[in-house]
């Protein structure tokens, strides 16, 4: 296919998005790409396969004022985001056609990435191809460095994790059950909390929308108090864990997509419960974890395989779809981690 | 002294507070003791010299629904605190009459100790005796293990201290100091920050009541932003501070004296830093720290002897003053740790 010119349907972000993002603020447009690396760039042609929605991509969508972790995505470019592709040609010594990859891409048919520093080369391909966008990838590694470098799990310690079945919280319920600790999570549907239960071994779950008090939900689901709580919301929900963690609990804080598309966040009022019950709370962001990875993954693959954890996806087909996929995180519509299916082969 | 029947001032508390204390919730009476312990009881009497005005007394005086880190005072009863005293009696086989001693004592002339848990003998009486209140007590132990446990300073970093001229934050700067770090310090008052630069060697300070926007005071104070910020006050104050912190920065929160007069405590809205930047945000107790203290005075006494380290004091006269010194402390009036006088000797 090298040299070939083709068409290559593109996801454009059409402006910087304040509030809630509508799926009419992107467009699908369709351009030409010549599948050749130009003779003075060390790098390669990607054909896109898999697409990966993350709630951090709604921090792209916004125009910052100050400096913020990631860069601005810019109006009249396509999106870019994590996804698994194939090396169509190449002028990068790391990288030949042929291979299987992951890293930063961008939302169309076909990339020519120039900075290969964000790909891995994919060496295991008996697991399930978009896995590299979930489980084998940043949110998987995310889980794992969340859950086991920044919380210190001990066995028999009590967990709570919001957004549970997302693409990182269903891995970490069960990295936690894994590790002997009692596990809980919230989640916005019927759907969502059965699946916790019966397919990823949570040891009870919940739907916060059904939860008027959350700081009684908590109570009664932890009786004790909690021990580490896996932040993704913020917000309400931070509010109410503060009030039921006990003493010398920890807070990885992940993400808080409840918080993404308000003008102004909500206050979140009990932080001097960090003071009596002497809590951590810890930021962290994958960026710093990639080394790592190679670890995490010796430990998660055979896992996999023998089928200790489970991992489950919500598949849009087609690049048409990736606007609404991505729209649809921030109302809860996916059902486990969300991709997008550019092409399967 | 010792069996002889005295009067004893006391100062007791009347009501539980809600909202902003004031002098009336408290009244001063006088009963009789007799300075003999009693035959049952293996504690000792203690003759009240210097009382402790600290802000956690604050949440001692509300009811609370909840067990927390400490007990609410009783109404009717003495209002209690740390303090220095000297010994009149004793059938406790660690302490003798004469002996001076540092603890959770009664806010009276005299006090019956019956658990001496809590109590410190003094051993360097070459220093000024009501730093046990201060530097060479509590505050001065929650100054040393917030700073150098919890925050882990490293030399060169930028470190921020509200509420920085009172009885930990003093304290906390100039350990800063001496750690080859640029402090910067906040208080109320243009004669405290004067103090802060003068007296205890800040690189800089200002007043905080001057500052309409506080986000942009500490971004000229910092222009590269805050490694260490030592919490003391919370609320406003902590969501500018999060605007301004760097990667990887610590905030041992230390107190919020800023909330602990609200019917609901403000909202804080910019967490989110903590995921942008990996921030650490950690409560910690002096509580859990006094394993520590033998250590601390080690360091901490030839640094006053030899003049490298100051300590500013507050000093009411006579117990009749301890309800509007206590009192005080919510409003900023004090300058320096607050300390109560009931006798020199």
């Amino acid at each position: 296919m090298a040299g070939v010119e083709v068409s290559n349907k593109q996801v454009i972000l059409k402006n910087h998005v304040v509030g809630f993002p509508k799926e009419s603020d992107m467009e699908v447009k369709t351009s030409m790409i010549t599948l050749k690396v130009p003779e003075d760039c060390e790098g390669f042609l990607l054909k896109n396969l898999y697409l990966s929605c993350d709630p951090y991509m709604r921090s792209r969508m916004t125009k910052h004022e100050r400096p913020t972790y990631v860069e601005s995505f810019i109006p009249g470019s396509p999106i870019s985001g994590y996804g698994v592709g194939r090396v169509v040609d190449s002028r990068h010594p790391n990288f030949k056609t042929g291979d299987l990859v992951w890293g930063m891409t961008g939302w169309e048919e076909y990339s020519l990435i120039t900075s290969a520093l964000s790909f891995f080369k994919i060496e295991h391909t008996d697991v399930t191809l978009s896995y590299y966008t979930g489980i084998l990838g940043m949110p998987g590694l995310t889980a794992y460095a969340g859950f086991f470098e920044v919380a210190s799990p001990k066995k028999g310690e009590r967990v709570y994790i919001s957004a549970a079945s997302g693409a990182v919280g269903q891995l970490v319920g069960q990295l936690a059950k894994l590790s002997g600790c009692y596990v809980v999570g919230s989640a916005g549907s019927k759907e969502k909390v059965d699946l916790l239960k019966s397919k990823f071994g949570f040891d009870d779950a919940f739907n916060y929308k059904e939860e008027e008090d959350l700081d009684a939900a908590l109570r009664k689901y932890f009786p004790e108090g909690i021990d580490i709580y896996f932040e993704n919301v913020g917000g309400k929900m931070l509010d109410a864990v503060l009030m039921n963690m006990r003493l010398h609990g920890r807070i990885p804080v992940c993400g808080m997509i409840s918080q993404y598309n308000l003008l102004q966040p909500e206050g979140v009022h009990n932080l001097f419960n960090l003071i009596t019950k002497r809590l951590r709370m810890e930021g962290f962001l994958v960026f710093d974890y990639y080394h790592l990875y190679p670890k995490y993954l010796e430990m998660i693959i055979p896992h996999i395989k023998e089928g200790k954890v489970s991992y489950v996806e919500d598949v849009a087909e087609g690049l048409e779809t990736a606007p609404s996929a991505l729209i649809g995180l921030f109302t809860g519509r996916n059902v486990g981690k969300q991709v997008v299916v550019v092409a399967r082969e």
